[in-house]
């Protein structure tokens, strides 16, 4: 197989949308912002065995790597532009792998809205590898930042939250307790996040901090409080599961805490000030993203996550942060 | 070792120069390009045993891989904005390691005035790799590309070909007959090429296509004839050689046809319309670099490369394109 043949006949109908990929035939791919606007870019790495199981359908790596990119650019208020992909191919990978992982970065790409612009591919002596740089475009100085959390403001989450652990564990094999179709659901969210590409734009002028949940909630509120200089709480109760971690929890209570904890939900968490309450839940409404208080800033440091008898110590609940985030 | 702390506190300084980079703290950074200007992106990943040495020092990988973005971006007549850098390090990565990579990041980010601007950082159980993407702004609709090469425009390239290629050959103990500083100064060409970021810029407005020469001369030179729809032809004779260069094919002529298609040299290979020739000279000399003339473009297709006797057969040279390049 002439697999780098093979890779740019896949590779560029999903540019030729975008006049300045130049067709993935020149050094450099052009990218002028509206006007207005500025350019946001973020970059995720994925290795296999330490960001996806070795076994993962190629075509869920795919999406997985172009999910978690959008998700870092819906975090800033920024909506999607380009792809560029560095691609670390082994080089025992047969036809049918390369097939299966264009198709589902296809899926994305049409699904998001998102064209390939660029990237790089190598055969590698070593283990299947993705990086992808994003680039977004949100109004210019009004990107969403880690940093403007103020006193006053309420805590809001997207979606639901735990998902993407409780999902790793039923990928695993463990939940066995749980009716199939909840283990599946959970298994799903973990190996296809859906970034929230239509609610983080929607925030723009709404919203002061945000990050995507992907530590794990409680850490992600962290990075929020450290970079603001404030504290955060929040009440465990209002934190909002599906209907399937809502089953494993009632079925073993200690859930809860790699819930709070577990990472990789792509859901947006986000402080925004009491008076814009109503904007915010109704941004939601507008976009179909629900949205849930969940807390409230003030001064100080840390966070604090209330259950029913006082402060949770979430110390003991496995930390997934950088290591193998 | 906390290597991800470690990190961190290296590689902060190195984006403490661009306010967008929002202290490498945030899920993205902030790019806005100067007005009239438009972004240009490109992409290489490097993995150590495909495009480096694997006990080549880590400060000149990571200045190698600086350089050949930025040589990507030069070949587009982009000016360098920032680097976002995705690095997969080996588990059993030491400390001195990390610390002399940073170094050689350092280095080059003082040297190029490009700051690192983002990234991802993984804990690979695979081969050392790293990925950078870099962004540059050019004036909005002047990039150089790859298409616009027409028929009669004259072909140049800047500052000596074949000393990458050569330069592999000594790193690997090659080229015995040769005198040591020769070997020394082609090892070093091919371990540290030197992008032509002014350059590029310089030849905005006055050269019509252009590339960097990474897979070869005659390679790259038949990317621009393909592109563009029409035929090149160079003189051999024409083609600039380091005096290193000149003494190992004085001492072994065969070596012409490695220099031709050995490619790593970054240099700015491009074709310019035969009235603006000598501002084309100029330009090189404002910004330091040397150029010659090799050849010409004219109606049909394909690359000829002329020698003494006639057009020389480069078949049987090693095509290192793609599997390697």
């Amino acid at each position: 197989m002439d697999e780098f043949k093979l890779i740019h006949d896949l590779f560029a109908p999903l540019a030729s949308a975008y006049p300045g990929a130049l067709g993935l035939k020149d050094d450099a791919a052009l990218v002028a912002p509206r006007p207005g606007h500025e350019i946001v870019v973020t970059c995720d790495a994925l290795v296999a065995g330490v960001h996806f199981l070795p076994d993962d359908p190629p075509d869920l790596v795919a999406r997985k790597a172009v999910r978690v990119n959008l998700s870092d650019l819906a975090a800033m208020g920024a909506a999607p532009v380009g792809l560029i992909l560095a691609l670390g191919l082994p080089r025992n990978s047969s036809e049918a792998f390369v097939r299966q992982f264009a198709a589902g970065l296809a899926l994305d790409v049409a699904e998001f809205q998102v064209p390939l612009i660029g990237g790089d591919t190598v055969a590698t002596p070593g283990l299947f590898t993705l990086t992808i740089t994003a680039l977004g475009e949100v109004p210019a100085g009004a990107a969403l930042k880690r940093s403007a959390a103020g006193p006053g403001d309420l805590v809001f989450v997207s979606g639901t939250i735990g998902d993407g652990a409780l999902g790793l564990l039923a990928a695993q094999g463990g939940l066995e307790g749980l009716a199939p179709q909840a283990r599946a659901f959970l298994a799903d969210r973990y190996r296809l996040p859906q970034p929230r590409t239509r609610l983080g734009p929607a925030l723009v002028g709404l919203a002061h901090a945000a990050m995507d949940v992907s530590d794990g909630l409680a850490q992600d509120l962290g990075h929020i409080a450290a970079a603001s200089g404030v504290a955060i709480e929040i009440l465990a109760a209002q934190v909002p599961l599906s209907e399937a971690a809502r089953s494993a929890v009632g079925a073993n209570p200690a859930l809860l805490a790699s819930i709070l904890t577990g990472g990789d939900d792509y859901e947006l968490v986000f402080t925004a000030p009491a008076d814009r309450r109503d904007a915010v839940l109704e941004a939601g409404r507008r976009v179909g993203t629900g949205i849930a208080q969940i807390g409230r800033v003030t001064a100080g440091q840390g966070v604090s996550v209330l259950g029913e008898d006082g402060v949770l110590d979430l110390s003991k609940a496995g930390y997934r942060h950088f290591s193998e985030g």
